[in-house]
């Protein structure tokens, strides 16, 4: 491609209402415009992008055996209503009525069509399994739409549809699908994990997100840069850091600790380890037609309580914090100096694993300005019920026993998912099994935001000059940039030859013929991100030699004339084959 | 591609909405499947076709320097009510109110959005010509969808803008995208004929439809076979049939015609030909406060009017046909025996040309029962305001001067039109000029119906068996079809061995591994309508033939199982390659 018939719409300055750095740099690198909230045109050189990124999920789908299909955008209500959505999802969803004022959606995803598409042309278990997928735009009508591509409400996703005899073959292209994401994020050439979304391990999960990791992601990870583990902190299993609870040593004592209601300053004013002190939090779950049951979870005090975890509690699901008139009630005191020992009325106590562990801890008296030292389960206290309801923190042991884990946070780009029958029950998807008996089909679906891909791309790849891309997702592998194409004989030829060299060579390379600047045409490649640049002049032919400068290297080095090309090529080669 | 990891869909009975021969294939080929009324979904053997129009689509329109972009489907309401259609567009445009009570609309097309990246991107003369184009689903409201893929409300459509200076760069880009669709539609190998929407020649016409010509088509079109003119019979310039007037021969004469109030009737009666005759079509239009203006409007009588043409005509813009009390008041008599000779208040006559030429010609004498014969004009009649308000018929003179008209049906599957400043002045996409003064900018704006293609191309090629597909969009261009995969080696070993070959050589092969009887191979794949097929079974082997039959073939012919390969991947490349 030559600039001066290309479109390239590098704006100096980013709006205002773009707050992240892939939002900025779309902008200003000419790759979106915004149409309205949330609703982006691509221009061209976004689109180049977003193509190579379909290409390498269309390859690898393919390679996986999915076949690709297209369902339509505008899906018909009643489709919905058989499953239940209809009602069941938010003001997310897209409704309107056509001419003939009948109901419709604009898809935000294609569960119900494409079970549709299997209970109507799936009849025997010879046809099974399969594997539908779709590259399309989906609409989404977020409340709040922002972040450019990473929240938008018209995005293009990658979404597939398995379909199953049973749990093992759901296993099976479960596990394909897995691999084929790790294919696809490894060849785009992203550093991304693999999220369990409910606990680590894949065989025993029904659920992954697939996360670029950078800096500015959305979501906390925790992971074991030793293994493969890797959970969402919210979800990711906390151990109990003790293994072994000791013998107590200490009397349970009464201290006071005037104004100190938090633990940090009880232990500051103790001279204990923060690590000692028991965070003490009260909840309440309510009881039809009588007084709530009140509870207290038992955290250590540098530990926070996970209320996705809590939740899942038996009794607990649907908690709330108690009323500090709650708290009065039970407790005698209000909230400060709170603990399990001598509650006014019974509360039900739960210890993490790790409080479980420990002994002489310490916790609030009950009483304003006191706390009580020493104190023990077992001698002091009944033997708690015990659960994980912390979130891990950096250094915990990782759930597989593999080392110790480290926090990122990542940016979900894709997602595996076991439907098992949820779609197929509800709207009937059964085939005949090998003995002519009818069974429902054991469905999964797999989704990658493809314009989420570029945005998690850039957030982990840029510098202050623009965005940095990997070779196999640039709008162009190679800029050539030739000082005075217009004015210099040489420089033209030169530039020329090899634009010629490098397009039979299949390299994906852009010549800017453009007559701008030295200084407006480094900086709009670098803003674009090109990986790798020739500069061609003059004074350097002169001497036989080019300009080689990669996106991410600091300074230019020198190439002789006749093998610039050849090097070029090698280095976009290595970088794709990778 | 193996048949057994594919999925195929073949169907024996089409749906009984299925009307047209294009709708029923692709149902019953597994091409599509019905999601709501004009609503498909495209089944992978379907979107393999439909991914190769967009191939070359695509490729085409590279070439011809304009720049794929992709436009949302959600456009903000603002940018309609600013071009005015917002109002205009029927309810076909698909409105919508988002969560937050904004006005949106699924777009049908997207001049409004290309126009405000026009406006908001291009400053200079210097960033101009640009020509923006994009693949992808449209939606519209069509209150009657029917006929699958031809009129549905959702479906693929590849749509350009271009932008340009003035209007000799509009003509450019216009001619470069009249070169584009020819190369297009000749390379996928469909009998096709441009067809101006206004007058034939592409230097002065602002429109032209591409239309694919099939028995089938909607469109009446008129061509000159010795010439590249066509156009829409509605719209093809009808000339005059009579080069000259000859002078007067006979004497003018009331003659009974009792009960013969048509031409055709008239001409028999009296045994003169009916081109002889003039057939009287009374029209009105209406003065505000005031009695109407009643029309006279002559022609031959085995000519039919041209509404179109009528309405073009000064002052008859909106008319409408006279009332049978009208007719009575201006010309004394009902319908039946009407003519321009003394009509009994004045009416406009407008003469076709070809009526303007004639001599001694027969018209109703305002009389029950009576015509009035060797009329002319200048002697009997005042020389009439001469218009060319007739369709053309068959055997007409071209209007380039080249031939003698054919007729044929057509279905349209691109457009491409010249907008001008339209959208531009509505919307303030204005550039600086050479001298810093701001100008409007010129627009085009160009279509393919991408899945309307597919209908067309099986509406032109499919026999009782099935589709037939041109090579260039074909699902599959070879089907190897195995007697005994499964029970014979050397029939296996050889079909491997040639599917290897076939793939080696990037033809796009299927084998048909599936273990199904011949009969059911060969019926899917002849409606399928894969065009060329290699038998392999193992009495042909041990004489080392194999059966290969084209699509279009009656029966097979027999090949050496060692040339049997090459030839057909011969066949392939010098179809791909016409």
């Amino acid at each position: 491609m030559k600039a001066s018939r290309f479109f390239i719409g590098t704006l100096k300055e980013a709006p205002a209402d773009a707050e992240i750095v892939s939002h900025k740099l779309m902008m200003r690198a000419g790759m979106i415009r915004r149409v309205a909230g949330g609703i982006y045109d691509y221009m061209p050189i976004g689109l180049r992008s977003i193509r190579k990124v379909e290409a390498i999920v269309r390859e690898e789908m393919n390679r996986a055996g999915a076949l690709e299909i297209l369902m339509p955008a505008v899906q018909p209500a009643e489709l919905w209503q058989e499953s239940g959505r209809w009602v069941q999802y938010g003001p997310e969803l897209l409704r309107f009525k056509d001419r003939h004022d009948r109901d419709f959606v604009v898809g935000p995803t294609h569960e119900e069509v494409v079970t549709d598409i299997a209970r109507r042309d799936i009849k025997s278990y010879r046809q099974l399994p399969v594997n539908f997928y779709q590259i399309q735009a989906k609409f989404r009508d977020e409340i709040r739409p922002r972040f450019g591509v990473m929240r938008g409400r018209e995005f293009i996703m990658k979404d597939a549809y398995s379909f199953d005899k049973d749990q093992a073959g759901l296993a099976e292209s479960y596990r394909k699908m897995f691999d084929a994401y790790v294919r696809i994020f490894s060849r785009i050439g992203l550093e991304f994990r693999a999220v369990a979304a409910d606990n680590g391990s894949i065989g025993g999960s029904g659920s992954h997100e697939f996360h670029v990791i950078a800096d500015t992601g959305e979501d906390a990870i925790a992971y074991c840069p030793d293994s493969d583990y890797a959970a969402n902190v919210e979800a990711a299993d906390a151990l109990p850091l003790i293994a072994e609870r000791a013998a107590p040593a200490e009397e349970m004592k009464k201290t006071p600790t005037p104004g100190k209601a938090k633990c940090e300053a009880v232990a500051e004013y103790l001279n204990i380890p923060l690590e000692r002190t028991i965070k003490s939090i009260v909840l309440a779950t309510e009881n039809e037609g009588a007084e709530p049951t009140i509870w207290l979870l038992m955290l250590r005090g540098d530990h926070s309580l996970n209320d996705i975890k809590a939740n899942k509690l038996p009794g607990l699901a649907g908690y709330r914090f108690a009323t500090e008139q709650e708290i009065v009630e039970w407790f005698g005191t209000p909230p400060g100096y709170l603990g399990p020992l001598g509650t006014k009325k019974p509360v039900k106590v739960v210890a993490d694993r790790t409080v479980a562990n420990m002994s002489d801890f310490v916790v609030g008296s009950n009483e304003v300005d006191y706390h009580t030292t020493g104190v023990n389960w077992g001698r002091d206290l009944p033997e708690p019920v015990v659960a994980d309801i912390r979130n891990v923190v950096e250094g915990d042991p990782s759930p597989d026993g593999r080392g110790a884990l480290s926090m990122c946070r990542g940016i979900e780009v894709g997602h595996v998912f076991q439907l098992g029958t949820k779609y197929s029950d509800a709207m009937g998807a059964t085939y005949l099994d090998e003995t002519g008996k009818p069974a429902s089909m054991l469905m999964g679906c797999y989704g990658i935001g493809v314009t989420r891909v570029l945005g998690a791309a850039i957030e982990q790849n840029f510098d202050d000059k623009g965005i940095i891309w990997p070779e196999s997702i640039a709008p162009f592998e190679v800029v050539l940039c030739p000082m005075g194409y217009d004015r210099s004989d040489a420089v033209r030829e030169q530039a020329d030859k090899l634009y010629a060299q490098l397009q039979e060579a299949g390299i994906d390379v852009i010549l800017d013929d453009r007559g701008e600047r030295p200084g407006v045409m480094f900086a709009d490649w670098e803003l674009i991100g090109v990986p790798h640049r020739l500069v061609i002049g003059d004074r350097g032919l002169k001497e036989g030699k080019l300009e080689y400068q990669a996106r991410r290297d600091t300074e230019a080095t020198l190439l002789p004339v006749e093998e610039a090309g050849r090097v070029v090529i090698e280095k976009v080669k290595a970088a794709l084959s990778k």
